[in-house]
């Protein structure tokens, strides 16, 4: 394949991003997007067509009586497969290049196992997928997302909180050879943001964030458009903003940090020493009398179920989430955020208090203009956003 | 002229950037950093130096002995106008399209003045230095910053906080009938962080946030080279943070935010409670016995002076400052914080528990690649900034 310029990257991928995010488009609406002239627009557009990443997906009449040919991404011309690497789970995708869905695996994670299983389990999630008869296609390629702080040229996963013992995986060299697929890395929350971006409620949003409310809390951030990565691609430690500079000591060092009160562990932590204090009876039950296995899961339950000791704990984690975002919002200005992660299944037990600290929070001229959405994806969100991000590694044409 | 496609825009205005940026640069530099062929470097260079933006500044020997042409912005080929209206100040700058100053203008505000004044006074300053001989050249803008909301793409200033009574000012409007120039305006600490961008400690540096602290605390930031500008150019209001939830009142609605503890206008206030309680006879001296006298600046000089009160004062302001920052960090993961505005006067008395705060609060993996700097533009800083912004109008080839 011929060298493409650093600019004329740029020039293909920003009509791609149009035409995915449109669906479908005509030649005609690409050269007014962006001021290019018919012969301009066909030099990309039938390279696009030629390579078989976009095609021709039907036909529109113009006012004028012509056939207007429409153009969207091909999806059949290739396959993309996204792994999510969670405290608790792995979760696999194999999605074509528009992003449907074509096949699914899951794996449970206990805690304290090795990483050495663990990577096994991802590796062969992966092949399972790839070799599915669906992924028999010409272009393929893999997308990893793990919770926390990465290395992307290396394609190395530098920790994974949460997840003892990760430290340093070289996740492109240990899957590449053995996968034969391009792969890349990025953290969980972005690729969250992602999915909310192509397939979500974030679709031709330029500016929003992605809060993952789950074991731990990121966020995936959008600007003008573009994901926000920030130096090595640390951005989003949302969690580790401090809300109560007195609060109680965090993982990773401080105080005081969200994830102190409003993550999953938090709240898991918070159910057990409430069970042990005889302060839910309901919770007592749920855990068969085993304050050490209660989950954040299991207060959300409860706490649906009006249980005033769950629904206690789950109005401060609202609270602290709130505050959180508002002090994000004032800084970046979004006009909307989503919300997904497993915590969101307390509904609006927990989005109330969410919205009602933001709204007290957020400064007035700002908080008129975010929009608070649950994310529609579920737990494959950060999945599928993955596997779209492979997919760019395709569509940037490797 | 030619109308440009919005693509051959980002293209011009990209190689622009990176000479502007490189100070000077050849062909073949520019060639190597964007992939492209002699022919299309020269098609937009050759349209640069005919247009007279970008000049021959020298000539450098290649190693094999051949001389290269450098290429330099055109200083010459134009001037723009930076006003940068404070709460205490109008500032005006002529500069050169290279970011010299070629001439400077002051005017103080007294809390209270009528809005028609200050406007007057504004257009007065631009006036001038439009009609200064140095201002004799082909292309001229001008831009205003004001710190608040603003609407862009209209020219009009919303609101400018600490003002009485300035509220949706049409700048673009009053002010190009009567200068005969392009007008454009922003929020003063996105104008402080261009200046650092190009003529300050940020050049070069893709991802940096500019923090503005004054009579109020605005934040401008960079993110991949790029202005961060959220919607509506909202972004930025790190002075709205909440730093205490249980704190004071703030001017805008909500409690705690850290300009209650932080800005200029919290310090004064301190400071006036404190000489009322016999807490700084050296406070009590430097504002004659007047309590309601006192300001930020009397605070940061009786301060560097020792005296207990001011120093405990300083060290609170910068500890909820460290807090913000930190916050700020976590979610953007900036490789430089400059701090800029009148409070830095206050030297390392404000600077090192802003910097112990912000390392006690800000997340390990972070906090590391996050360089704390002071500007070094001095009080002009914003004006120097809106004028290059200004130009950007000029670059842009209206």
């Amino acid at each position: 394949m011929k060298r493409r310029s650093v600019l004329q990257k740029a020039k293909r991928e920003r009509i791609l991003a149009f035409v995915r995010e449109k669906g479908e488009s005509s030649r005609g609406e690409i050269a007014r997007e962006f001021s290019l002239d018919k012969k301009a627009v066909s030099l990309v557009v039938d390279g696009l067509l030629g390579e078989g990443i976009v095609a021709v997906s039907g036909f529109r009449d113009s006012a004028a009586g012509r056939r207007r040919e429409l153009l969207a991404i091909n999806g059949k011309h290739g396959v993309s497969i996204g792994i999510d690497l969670g405290a608790t789970h792995v979760i696999g995708v194999l999605s074509d290049l528009a992003g449907v869905v074509l096949e699914r695996a899951f794996f449970e994670i206990r805690p304290g196992l090795p990483v050495e299983l663990i990577l096994e389990q991802m590796k062969i999630i992966a092949s399972r997928l790839l070799s599915s008869p669906k992924a028999a296609r010409s272009v393929r390629s893999v997308g990893v997302c793990v919770p926390g702080f990465i290395k992307p040229d290396e394609g190395v996963s530098l920790i994974a909180e949460n997840i003892d013992g990760w430290r340093d995986v070289r996740i492109r060299e240990l899957f590449e050879a053995e996968l034969h697929a391009a792969v890349c890395v990025d953290d969980s929350s972005r690729a969250f943001a992602s999915a909310e971006r192509w397939l979500g409620c974030a679709k031709g949003v330029k500016d929003f964030v992605a809060l993952d409310l789950g074991y731990g809390i990121g966020l995936g951030i959008f600007s003008a458009g573009a994901p926000l990565r920030g130096t090595d691609w640390k951005s989003g430690e949302i969690g580790h903003t401090v809300v109560n500079p007195d609060g109680l000591p965090c993982a990773c060092g401080n105080r005081g940090c969200l994830e102190t009160v409003a993550s999953g562990k938090a709240i898991a932590r918070q159910a057990a020493e409430g069970i042990r204090a005889g302060k839910s009876a309901l919770l007592h039950e749920l855990t068969h009398g085993d304050p050490d296995a209660a989950t954040a899961q299991d207060v959300a339950v409860a706490a649906t179920m009006a249980d005033p000791f769950s629904l206690s704990v789950i109005r401060a984690v609202g609270a602290a989430i709130g505050l959180a975002l508002a002090n994000t919002a004032n800084i970046l200005a979004p006009s909307l955020a989503v919300l997904g992660g497993g915590l969101v299944s307390a509904g609006s037990t927990l989005t109330d208090p969410v919205k009602e600290s933001f709204h007290r929070h957020c400064m007035p001229g700002i908080r008129e203009h975010v929009r608070i959405n649950v994310s529609a994806l579920g737990a494959d969100a950060s999945a599928r956003g993955m596997a779209l991000e492979a997919a760019e590694i395709v569509f940037a044409g490797v």
